[in-house]
């Protein structure tokens, strides 16, 4: 029995708050045919503020795909051991213990990826397996948690740590002037969130399905263009409709689960933006309120990526308004289209 | 019980002898001053030829980050639909039977990674699960087949299709003058394979144990720099003496089994090197010819990553003298440095 235990999440001390973007989206593309297109987008995300890993002018130099790499490898060092101690910690287990660590990040690229060095510094045994993620973007959140959960069915006492460590701002191109990336300038932040998956005990969300879903040849609507100045987001303007086929699929797992996803408990969902919040609850037939936790990730901290999910779970545990018993759905989407589709029911031990 | 099916493997059209690597370093490298070491190290590599996706002359040019990344998209787009149809082939399984697909590649990178584009050109169904991975380098072959493994120990009725595509020519960096350098620009080659794993019947290693091992403090032996030009391959001169730590790593995970890591039936080893297969025969006390099959693949591929072990795979099929109950092992190495170590039992119903 695999249970998703409380995440830990953390976000860098720079902000930039809606009101500081939209005048630097005014002050850098004033010239822009269609600025008052973007500025209503970025005014309309529900984002109120954003965590950086820099101060706003340095995010905004580009200084080089090397230096941009050294920048992302010398944060997430300094940054990821907090977090993965204390997610720990949540779990009550020793590094010892986990026996697969899933590291996703889609801001930044390292080889090895992070985990050889986590394992090195963090007194992991050299015998944890290592699964390192950079291409599913947003959508790995609920991939590692999917992957843990597929990991403790195979060995039921085995435990799993999910890291995700997105670094958004990182990916910030200067040159980048069509309005989806207008808007993305203004919806992404910067986040790190790990979790631990146990095989035996916990307090949690009980992982008991999952499945995956590709929307069919939607593969170009979210991806990057790989150039010398890094990784360059290309988002087409049909993302944001995804949800109407998206939403047969999650109906479609729960199904299998003799659930109905329009009447579960509580939704971890990811906040690609506030359309896509929006139309699930629509399309599920669910009260906004029952978006919260997304909703308060995407206003506290913007869209962050593979972290949203964490973040919006850490959220859930906070309200300590889960009881035994209640069922929920956790759902990461992003490029392929995919969505990755999780079902649990909360699990406190006396 | 999850069986390893026979692999399908292909490389392309444009070959280089090991006597034109040589004759191509000696022009390139004429004024070196260490010419002679690294021309000794390529004679000394085991190479016979290799395989390219570019006649040499175009892969010597760098056209620059986004045309590579460019010609890995339209190259691994032409190349590998072919090889997975194979690789379903032999597994006698159709694409709608593939419930994950995991998608191995460290020498190019798309977002979202080439499974979305293969689960909408090859008609595998939407709800296939993707896991793509590109920081495990060369242990991704073994990675690849110790997830599909424990894919299949949670769903005894899954099959997992594996790609590995590797085009090393794509990472070649004309600015890098190492011996490591020189000698990696010598050893690599370009190649594809796939194969499925079957959670129920089929005919190849029915996988019974996988284990991973990293040996600690060694993640800056094997790595890739970052740069505006691309993957820049960094290679330890310590490299070729990792054996001597892993072995006791794969004797380990053997005794966990209750077998012997020196008493095989047959070995699928990583060829990264000549020296990684001398030393490791010696350490596990096996008669080199125990090792042939990955001999065959440095021969007559050099070393193509993380394909390297399915392409070995494909030899001990092709020589059809394993029997029905002959015990095995699969080992990938690569960066970290990380060991990944599958062991397996021939089956072949009647």
């Amino acid at each position: 029995m695999a249970v998703l235990c409380r995440p830990a999440v953390a976000v860098p001390d720079h902000v930039i708050t809606n009101e500081e973007t939209l005048e630097l989206a005014r002050r850098l593309h004033g010239d822009h045919p269609q600025l008052e297109l973007a500025l209503r987008l970025i005014e309309h995300t529900g984002v109120r503020k954003r965590h950086l890993i820099q101060p706003i002018d340095v995010v905004l130099e580009h200084p080089g795909l090397a230096a941009r790499s050294t920048v992302y490898e010398a944060e997430s060092k300094a940054r990821v051991p907090t977090v993965v101690r204390q997610a720990l910690e949540h779990a009550q287990l020793e590094p010892q213990q986990i026996d697969l660590i899933i590291y996703v990040s889609c801001t930044g690229f390292m080889m090895p990826s992070l985990t050889a060095w986590l394992i090195n510094s963090m007194d992991f045994r050299p015998q944890t397996r290592q699964m390192p993620i950079a291409q599913l973007g947003c959508a790995a959140g609920g991939a590692a948690v999917n992957r843990a959960h597929d990991f403790c069915t195979a060995y039921p006492e085995a435990n799993v740590l999910i890291v995700a460590c997105e670094f958004c701002s990182l990916c910030y191109q200067p040159t980048d002037l069509g309005v989806g990336s207008l808007l993305s300038n203004g919806l992404f932040g910067d986040g790190i969130a790990a979790a631990v998956v146990r095989g035996e005990g916990g307090t949690g969300i009980r992982l008991e399905r999952n499945g995956s879903y590709l929307i069919p040849n939607t593969e170009e609507w979210i991806s990057y263009a790989i150039r010398p100045t890094g990784f360059h987001f290309q988002l087409d303007k049909r993302v944001p409709g995804t949800m109407e086929p998206l939403s047969p699929a999650l109906q479609e797992v729960a199904e299998q689960h003799q659930w109905n996803a329009g009447k579960l408990d509580f939704y971890i969902i990811h906040a690609g933006g506030p359309r896509i919040l929006d139309d699930l609850c629509r399309f599920l037939d669910v009260p906004p309120e029952a978006f919260r936790f997304s909703r308060a990730t995407l206003t506290e901290y913007g869209n962050i990526a593979s972290a949203v999910v964490l973040d919006a779970l850490g959220r859930l545990f906070d309200e300590q308004s889960a009881l035994d018993g209640h069922r929920g759905m956790l759902a990461g989407f992003g490029p392929g289209i995919t969505a990755e589709i999780s079902l649990g029911t909360w699990v406190a031990p006396d």
